[in-house]
């Protein structure tokens, strides 16, 4: 693995583990898969998986520098939608624009664009269109207390 | 760490990989738990997560060259016992007993006994009778097809 590479690869862990911090945070049993080998792609497991009372949500996480387009490999989505099955759950795209304060962002795999070579993308447009982490609290029907409503309609 | 203490964390590693590819194989979404650092205990995370339609089933895996009583330090349950709680799940003692053949048995954490300590333990007593692969498929409501029921009958 090239120097790059690795700086790559450290700051994509520093994200997922970032994402599981959030998702803990507000409520949800949450576990970031095992880096595998420098050389293996990780092809099993999917990024991150979040569980709150039976309701599964399952990611693959793509980091960008800048609001653009996102590829993602058939592959990979293939892989987080057998996951998601098997539980019962939903898989998703959760997408972080850093350095720029942004939210995480999280494209359901059914809304993905289908690319001409088989493989799948994010466009910009579904991007700005994409669930917030409050649309997955409701995806999974956590209610939070009064002080959200309160925060939320004033 | 010693040369030792990395070689049993190396054994420890592949045992979850075993259970993790049964549990796969079985049927359940399932996800091993990333290594933490060297010097770092994993704290946060199960060891194994296992989801089927809903339902899911958290680890605690253990080791031993021998059937002996099995200690389990609080932190360690009380870790498992969160997870399971947001997630709506059970959380188990996962037990292999290396080297003789022997299957996987899986304790309920609320089937452990009380060390004087504070910490749990499981009995020589419990870890006959603990819960096999198949008893937790009942658990979590997986039927199995007629081979199974001929093979078992036969």
């Amino acid at each position: 693995m090239t120097k790059e590479a690795a700086k790559r690869r450290r700051r994509a862990f520093a994200r997922e583990r970032d994402l599981v911090r959030l998702l803990w945070k507000r409520g949800f049993a949450c576990m970031r898969a095992p880096a595998s080998g420098s050389k293996v792609k990780r092809t099993v497991y999917p990024d991150v998986v979040a569980i709150w009372r039976g309701k599964t949500l399952v990611f693959e996480v793509k980091t960008s520098e800048q609001k653009r387009t996102i590829y993602i490999p058939r592959e990979q989505v293939e892989k987080i939608r057998e996951f998601a099955k098997r539980a019962g759950g939903q898989a998703f795209i959760a997408v972080k624009i850093v350095g720029q304060g942004e939210p995480w962002r999280f494209i359901p795999i059914e809304k993905l664009e289908h690319t001409s070579g088989g493989n799948f993308k994010v466009s910009l447009d579904s991007l700005e269109r994409a669930l917030t982490i409050r649309d997955l609290e409701k995806i999974v029907g956590m209610t939070r207390g009064l002080e959200d409503f309160i925060g939320g309609g004033i």
